[in-house]
């Protein structure tokens, strides 16, 4: 039976449920393939993650490994296509707890950077999993810095092969999922040496384990990296290389070649492949970082809406907790920024879709702009989503702390995303070094890219607002955010530029900047994120209840970046005390109306109970006894040897000597 | 060996290390007894955490049992006393992971509420562990709001007994420590019913467990709640109760009795159980806050200078991460909030004893004070550290993600200290209101406690610093937070009568302005933080070298506050834009001074490597050797049957149908 707490939530919804579904997946047909896909695998036991809690990271791995490989059957017996539109939605479905993620890296790796001879011998082999691919790049000593990887590859004119070793204990790989105990073979990046002049980073397929016996192979030491705060199923590993050699066939070659003789060879640009790793980036925002937020969100607003506490008028029935204003100030942003998030993954989906089809053309003129899009937004949206998830863990209290709840699951893992493709501080730089590039070109006059065309036209100015009502229209918001986005790029170079002009090196300048940067990196593309929602909720006009709800979420996000950020609106005076009043005026007063509708929201993203997998986030919000039925299958309720073993000695007083 | 790049830190600190320890533990007695509890218990092999990262939840509150029962025996051996100075050392050296740390909670709770007999008959059963005790006062549907409690306690004139009953699964006790599998006795509070009347809750001892075998009572039901974030040590635990009797006696009652006829008396003032209640609060920052927070620099600042990554320098040798000025503006603001925390935290134990010692002359005039700067400080120190500690943990990108680290797990259980002993939000808003209530007071020209005073004189004004070196001025940074925390209070306040006068119910009122007020007092608290960091700098004039880096860090604990919280300062102009910026360049000159000290002052914490249990944080620096060793341990490095039974078919294409 559904709780009626959380029954009368729905009863009044101010939109389509349904219509605001289909309009997130981007289609009624989505819908229905999603719906089926989900299906399909929560009905087949095997991917139950019923216990999920309650296991061991041996048990996890165990069971991602059995995932994995039912998932090959499950794929061939649905009919599903490697290129076809369920692809995404196993992903979603699995929420990632399966063995095997990294084949695809594996094979992506070798497409991408292989010769034609090279693709045609491993691809058949990695899809029909004759063996088990893995990606070896990050090593103990280096991460997001690639250069300064220490593995080495020296070629051997003699026998025609690479040796490659782990010249000391930072060059191991370590972290590469899928290495510690399942792979057979990986692509592990090294440095290239022939007749003993390095040629940087390069790739090679290494066999680690025997496809017989699956026993290392002569030279390899691997093995699992441990515990760590999630991603109990994934066996990232560790590698170290002693004289393995490898043929020379096995260096991806697509662009660079080492001959027989040593010489080496250079062909064709890699800026495909410069564009694949940045794309790869934008990839992960909508399962591994939207999603999760989206999921948090549901489980904390049906919690807040189920759960009483204290009153709010004297000698009335306890109060929901989602009617506290400071209840509505922590959930509701976060449900606004799944939106805006959504919307600006699916605007940057496109954007790369096109940049791809232009690529394919060899016109490369979209690169550095793209480059920065995907550093920028990959930093903020994960950023934002993993701040959001702990938001709405701590927003449930005790409960929300209990691994029951779902909630410290979805925050462990989503913290990972700050880290991983990217730390997120060095690409804000990156994109910042882009932001500082065009504004001093824009500001000699030259042409930048679209998107950052504004930097050209950075004056001092007001906000026009006059009232708190002004704050409800984008046009006022996403100027100020424009303005304040600018002012900091802007000031930023400036300050870059006197320190130089002042004597100081521009390398310790750049250094002395980079607090500012990253600020500045930060504000633009939440500038970009604001102007896409409100765009979006324009092109909405046909359906007039979702674009309604939408328009106050895009109101909330945006007045929220303000209220949260009120200091580099309030620097330059472009919004002044009393307008920032306003701002707070309206931010609050959008939460009660959002509030009503806050449960039909996040119905919308219809995610089924047992995706959620969450005590606290049923559908039928029927909380506490689920808690209590959950508690109860813990194997911490079976009988421990503490009692016979210490407290009975303890209690009886036999102890020896106390 | 100590790694090259750690011990070329220690070389020149600006400060005796020695001289700072003793000054944080408070004498070099402490020091010495400080130390010679650690060394006491890190040498028995019993209390080792060796593996600790690898533990399952079961094998968790085994160790945990199994520590608490040796404790027993190592106090008598050591001649530890219970009121000895060695207790809170104890505490430190076992990082709380031990049971029966609810033993004390039993008895402070019959020591308060309990009356002289009761005392006598039960803290010598608790003290000699003939029982174990527990504390059961959360339930599955309320937490802070005791009022909401809804287990019952009927009063049976015929027996002579309280027939408890949980009367509904909301109303189970949910959360108590110790309960779940080891408590025989617990401190069960319900709402007492004599005669149909409900008298409001009161406290009861509860036999859970017979102290023969363990098994459970009579109408108990208990058991353990599962897996939580973090204590996976602790047996938390729930509990239902069907027509449990107990006697008359087992009422605590020094502050009311039922008498044989069900005659109801209250007597004395229950201030000063109140006031422990609110101590308690107080009590648990030092170990369970601020040290983890401490914990968490010591090992991201080890390891910042150890890890090196990309070059600040073309052709120089890659630079130490904490070189980069966005490592260091993440880490060190976080070791000045510890050396702050740490401050006010000695100036709350102390204003607390002077207040014990004047309720027991009957002097309750301070307990509202008390009340609000527990409430206030108790939310201000947990966020600020738990985001302290969250941030250390990101700033070591992906090998602060392994548990190996120690700084997962440091997060996961400081995160409980946000919601614990009251949540934040609830207890901001108490603090709001002790704040709105003196400021009412004080405009009508009443008199109000010291710590308030500063609120009557609340008016517009600039700031008069004119130059970045300004800011380094404590008058002048403490007269700006002032400045602010009386005008959010002020502001607030007017909005609150502003809302009232227009006809909205005062509670209503209170919901709507309850976002800014929790900043209100959240902006009171960070003054007062900052204004006893300096005071406290400038009682240490005697020590040169520690008064001179101390002051660096209050500087920028004080200007990391304002350019963090920019908003808030710039909003009525009281600083300026032009003004942040000075503040911006002086708190961002302050980076590079205070990294130079910066292993120096974290040695200063002086914890050893078995109390940090970090594989990045060991004194030496050995980092990625002791990631390699700890690894290699793991129980996930031992053969899984997955290869036989799913990995092998797989490679060998034997799956049926794949």
């Amino acid at each position: 039976s559904v709780n009626p707490d959380i029954a009368s939530e729905r009863q009044t919804p101010s939109f389509s449920v349904e219509e605001l579904t289909t309009l997130l997946d981007g289609g009624v047909e989505q819908t229905r393939i999603r719906r089926a896909v989900a299906e399909a695998i929560e009905s087949d036991p095997v991917f139950s993650r019923e216990n999920q809690y309650f296991q061991s990271q041996n048990e996890r791995y165990e069971a991602a490994v059995r995932k994995g490989v039912h998932l090959q059957k499950k794929i061939r017996e649905m009919g599903w296509t490697e290129d076809g539109p369920e692809q995404k939605y196993i992903n979603r479905a699995l929420a990632g707890d399966v063995a095997f993620l990294l084949q695809h890296v594996f094979m992506r790796s070798i497409s991408v950077l292989g010769s034609d001879k090279q693709i045609a011998k491993w691809i058949p082999l990695a899809r029909q999993y004759r063996l088990i691919g893995s990606y070896a790049q990050t090593e103990l000593g280096h991460g997001t810095y690639l250069q300064g990887l220490e593995t080495t590859a020296v070629f051997d004119t003699a026998t025609q092969e690479f040796i490659l070793n782990t010249p000391k204990i930072s060059a191991m790989k370590w972290w590469p999922g899928d290495m510690g105990r399942s792979a057979t073979h990986t692509v592990a990046f090294a440095q290239l040496y022939i007749h003993g002049k390095c040629y940087g980073i390069h790739p090679f397929i290494v066999q680690l384990r025997s496809l017989q016996d699956h026993s290392l192979c002569p030279g390899i030491t691997a093995g699992d990296i441990g515990p760590k705060m999630s991603f109990e199923h994934a066996d990232n590993g560790y590698l170290l290389l002693q004289n393995v050699r490898v043929p020379r066939e096995n260096m991806l070659n697509k662009f660079c070649e080492v001959q027989p003789d040593g010489t080496y060879e250079r062909r064709g640009s890699q800026k495909i492949n410069y564009f694949t790793m940045t794309a790869v980036r934008i990839s992960v925002i909508s399962v591994e970082v939207v999603e999760p937020l989206m999921k948090a969100c549901t489980i904390a607003i049906r919690y807040s809406v189920v759960r009483r506490q204290s009153k709010l008028k004297p000698g009335e029935q306890e109060a929901k907790i989602l009617d506290y204003q400071t209840q509505q100030e922590k959930l509701l942003p976060q449900l606004a920024a799944a939106f805006a998030f959504h919307f600006i993954d699916n605007y940057l989906q496109e954007l790369f879709n096109k940049g791809y089809r232009e690529m394919q053309k060899k016109n490369f003129d979209m690169l550095p702009e793209l480059h920065a899009f995907s550093s920028g937004f990959k930093a903020l949206v994960t950023q934002h989503c993993t701040s959001g998830v702990e938001i709405c863990l701590r927003a449930c209290g005790g409960h929300g702390y209990s691994l029951l709840s779902g909630l410290p699951s979805l925050y462990t893992k989503i913290l990972a995303s700050c880290i991983y493709e990217g730390e997120n501080t060095i690409l804000l730089l990156q994109t910042a070094r882009f932001l500082i590039k065009c504004f001093m070109e824009a500001s000699t006059g030259q042409s930048v890219p679209p998107s950052v065309t504004y930097l050209a036209a950075v004056k001092p100015g007001k906000c026009p607002a006059k009232n708190k009502l002004d704050f409800l229209r984008p046009d006022i918001y996403i100027e100020a955010y424009r303005h304040t986005a600018a002012r900091l790029v802007s000031s930023t170079a400036t300050k870059l530029q006197d320190l130089i002009q002042s004597g100081i090196k521009k390398h310790d300048a750049w250094n002395w900047c980079t607090v500012q940067l990253a600020q500045a990196a930060k504000a633009h593309c939440h500038y970009l994120t604001v102007k896409n929602f409100a765009e979006t909720v324009e092109r909405l006009e046909t359906r007039a209840g979702i674009q309604k709800i939408m328009k106050h979420l895009c109101d909330l996000f945006a007045l929220h970046g303000i209220f949260s950020n009120a200091g580099i609106f309030l620097h330059d005076g472009y919004i002044s005390g009393a307008q920032m009043d306003m701002v707070t005026a309206s931010y609050l007063d959008l939460l009660p109306v959002i509030r009503k509708d806050a449960v039909p929201l996040v119905d919308a993203f219809d995610f089924t109970d047992k995706s959620l997998n969450s005590a606290l986030g049923s559908y039928d919000g029927q909380v506490y006894q689920r808690l209590y039925e959950w508690a109860q299958k813990s194997p911490t309720n079976k009988m421990s040897p503490a009692y016979e073993r210490y407290l009975k000695p303890l209690l009886h007083n036999t102890l020896s000597k106390l």
